[in-house]
């Protein structure tokens, strides 16, 4: 061993103590005659002091940022304290010392606040994983797979490895593929999740099964997607979907107790689909702050959907008369707005990615008065009224965005999460955990001009609903007993009950538009295996790169990742991918047909 | 929840408890109006008592094995208790049941002794992962896991993931690659093993790795090879050989202390690479039994590996005059085969296998006697030398070799295993634990007329034997800090102290036929963060199925791979690899050109 201890651990009740440190030099300054260096490791920085008799060796022997040093010497105490680090008592009166390895200047600096660009730190993610705060985030990683580990555990569940050489049976994703050189003219696929093989573990009666895998996804990539990422995948057997909601919610909450010291006590709330988009607008609503959306108007029956339809009509205010939605929103303590400020928000809600043709506010004075930029077509008594629908309090700005249904709702969900940021209420280190349950089973696809699966095609109707399924004008309308897991606004976990009878396993097929020859041909294992006594059986997969990002108050996964790829799919430290030679071409038997 | 409790669980303290268990039907036994089942799930079996009131029921449900059946009723007393199961000596007297799924009758029985053979049980591996037998390996191989993991966690070390989409780097094995539809023409590879990303991380400053993780290599299947398989992988910093030997033997003490309940208390024995050829005529020497080889001559110089060479030659036995090596091995108790039994041995060797021209042998007598098939060239009192020489005793058969040097050693070793075999010296409930040390740096490959790494580019040579690699004329003799666990046999897990210099790793590369160009292009990121400061290294990989497979005291991987392929690198249960559609080919922009 290079060393006797770490630089993370002498402490001043180690005074005197004779000890070897090695790490990487961080600092070196020189005062006259004394040179200080602090040297790093995983664990910490320890103060190293070269007296004098040492310079000659130095010189000799000089030393630069990021050398690897071993050092010898005497704890001591310092007089001047660091209270910043746990070793900030000490120093370490160098005896000896060795140059173990040199290094030339670092392209960028290995601390915290570096100088480094995103490129120069991926083409050298080597260094830029020396730097502390990138440390942090791989470390919270391993804190959370161990966590999630030993709660699994010991709720029984086993750890069984699926097989990464499977078919390609592309369904949603488009599949990765692998030429096999033994079977010429043949490919393997890389699993997009090993849900067939967990639900052939719980045919098997493996009963409790989990896995912290890798997956593949050849997507186009959008900003913080990764072709490979890892999920926390589990099954269970004999369950409903209350056990399961159970099971995880108590795995997420001994996450947060073991990696983040928060006892989250409280009950998750679980939300219906339907509610998540009428108040919030979007199925994975961010909780930490309220602002919920307010319908006016709508293209839903429900008078308490359209609870200023009949006023919207005697004004005679076109845009609104015209919208499917009219949604509103009341954002606390900003009647005040500015006309800059509101001129600001209504560009904001006109720019494309929002896509809206304006926006409408009104202002809900503290005494009570109120101001619109629709006064024309509304008296402050109609606008009143209003505000009292929209549960308004004095002091609020209400904004109301009108539209096409589907655009404006998601407007109102971009612009209730804008202003929740803009106003704080999105912090980093706050933590709402809920669940939204019901999703309908189905969505239609106008590109394929059919049926998909919402979750996949293994999802359970609610049992009550899948006599539906054999009506085709009914698929969508048909719930699922899929659940998705929310956290901060961002789904961390999604799953299901599935099905496990044969029967409606095929006329879910046939509902996706897939024949019984094609179904046969991609799943005919798993067909065939509910023909054996199939348990009924559901499940959930967390994505564990998004869980740590969030858990370690970041909104990237790639930090969280110890080699990641960019958003064009290149690991640029390796250059991957990359041509392969000829040779190996020719053993597998392919060529390029370059467009 | 469908049931109350699992089928493993009940006991007689539970007597009249009203319960539900729910399970797969095992057997059914009717007794004129009686029906016992005995329900099955992941924890056990238990007894179902059906009475005459359900027999219209029973009637209208007809059950069968391997159903999927729901049953509720009270704990009682057996009459007939089965000493031979925890829940043995209750039952349960049902009083209201449901069939959840049903069963077609099985290809073949789940039972220890099943009825399916290896094709059958493979195609429905989701059966055959339903026996007991089967379960108990997966079961161990979660236990050996995660005993792994703890023992590591506790050691300080950090599980990080490193990426499966990387650069092809051709080096010994043969990658599988994976066509890049975002970067046409170019692929990435799967990893043969993290040894690069775990070395950067080394270089990171990550100190100590660990990652049960796949990895993959596209060879040519040998029997219980697969193309995709585990190891429980391992990184250290700041280390010399001694503390790696140190750690993961105390890994795999904790490993049979969890897993098996053996203390394993004594020190590994360590053998050199030279000593374990020498005696054992391999490199992964089973030392449950002695049968050490003695070599009467030799191409080596020492008196003492040619302990008879001057009797050979004064004997005029062309035979072991002409060989370059003549060696032999003591079999304890056998002085009395017949020569039937010698014949038998001789036609052994012969085999093609062994491929020896013929087997020599001598009878040692209880009475001192010796006896041999060569005696017209050597009389007794030489051969009683001889015997004496070999530390053979009255009882024991002496069995000679003599031939080419590897070919001998390898056929010496190879009785050797097959005469402990015979004597039942092999036993698999017996554990023995080696180090193997000090292995050459390099091999002689006729092949490519070169030397190639023995255990892979990145092993440094012997500290004081580094400045060998400037003359190629002793690569040959070049040992390396390489270092292998074997355990009965078989190596379990191998590793070296790494290079950690650029220009050591730079002649390493030139040493291995490797241009400058070729380095730059297949290592160049190696290469590169060697200059920042790398920390001398070294690390360990275990092949975790032969551990699994060896503690479980069989011969196959494969029964301990939940979902494993067949020797023709097939998935037969999913019919993997398989074509894939023609769009997908033309998004990849590759053809087959087979041939």
């Amino acid at each position: 061993m290079y060393r006797t201890h770490t630089c993370g651990e002498l402490r001043i009740t180690d005074k005197n103590k004779l000890i070897t440190l090695a790490g990487w030099v961080q600092t070196i300054r020189k005062f006259g005659a004394i040179t200080f260096v602090d040297l790093r490791d995983r664990y910490g920085i320890t103060q190293l002091l070269f007296g004098e008799s040492l310079n000659n060796l130095l010189d000799e022997n000089p030393l630069g940022r990021e050398f690897v040093l071993q050092a010898t010497g005497t704890v001591s105490e310092r007089s001047n304290k660091n209270p910043n680090i746990p070793t900030g008592e000490i120093e370490i009166i160098v005896s000896s010392f060795k140059v173990l390895n040199k290094s030339v200047v670092p392209p960028f600096t290995i601390q915290d606040d570096t100088d480094g660009g995103d490129d120069l730190r991926m083409k050298y993610r080597y260094l830029d994983l020396r730097r502390n705060i990138v440390k942090k985030n791989i470390e919270l990683r391993y804190a959370v797979s161990r966590a999630a580990r030993n709660y699994l555990h010991h709720q029984g569940f086993m750890d069984i490895e699926t097989p990464f050489l499977i078919k390609s049976t592309p369904e949603g994703a488009r599949d990765f593929v692998v030429p096999s050189r033994m079977n010429p003219g043949q490919f393997y696929a890389l699993p997009q999740s090993p849900q067939t093989f967990k639900q052939l573990l719980m045919i098997s009666g493996y009963d409790r099964y989990y896995q912290v895998v890798k997956c593949f996804r050849d997507e186009d990539l959008r900003a913080d997607r990764q072709p490979e990422f890892t999920q926390i995948d589990c099954e269970m057997s004999f369950v409903e979907q209350e056990d399961i909601l159970n099971t995880f919610e108590g795995m997420v909450k001994f996450i947060f107790k073991e990696v983040k010291g928060i006892e989250y006590t409280e009950k998750l709330e679980r939300m219906s689909w339907e509610d998540a988009m009428r108040y919030y607008g979007n199925d994975k609503p961010d909780i930490r702050f309220g602002m919920k959306l307010t319908e006016l108007k709508s293209n839903y029956s429900g008078e308490d959907r359209n609870i200023f339809k009949k006023e919207i009509e005697a004004s005679g205010f076109k845009v609104f008369n015209d919208a499917e939605l009219v949604g509103a929103i009341s954002v606390p303590g900003c009647c005040d707005y500015t006309r800059k400020q509101t001129d600001e928000l209504t560009e904001w809600v006109k720019r494309p990615q929002i896509g809206m043709a304006g926006l409408v506010f009104a202002k809900y004075h503290s005494d009570g008065s109120l101001k619109s930029s629709v006064d024309k077509f509304f008296d402050e008594s109609t606008l009143k009224s209003l505000a009292e629908k929209c549960q308004a309090k004095p002091g609020d700005l209400i904004l109301i965005l009108a539209g096409k249904e589907e655009r404006t709702r998601k407007a109102l969900s971009e612009l209730r999460l804008e202003m929740g940021e803009r106003l704080g209420f999105r912090k980093p280190d706050e933590f709402k955990l809920l669940w939204v349950v019901d999703f309908p089973l189905f969505e239609f696809s106008e590109e394929d001009n059919r049926y998909v699966a919402r979750h996949h095609p293994f999802t359970s109707p609610k049992p009550n609903e899948i006599h539906l399924l054999d009506d085709a004008s009914q698929y969508g309308t048909i719930k699922a007993n899929a659940y998705d897991m929310v956290l901060n606004g961002n789904e961390i976990g999604g799953g299901s009950i599935r099905i496990f009878q044969r029967d409606v396993q095929e006329k879910m097929f046939a509902a996706l538009g897939m024949s019984k020859e094609e179904a046969q041909h991609k799943f005919g294992f798993l067909l065939g295996a509910f023909e054996y006594g199939a348990p009924p059986h559901g499940g959930i997969a967390f994505g564990f790169d998004r869980l740590c990002a969030i858990l370690g108050g970041s909104e990237s996964i790639r930090d969280f990742i110890a080699f990641p790829k960019n958003n064009a799919g290149r690991d640029v430290m390796l250059d991957a991918p990359s041509t392969i030679d000829d040779k190996q071409l020719e053993e597998l038997q392919i060529r390029f047909n370059l467009k």
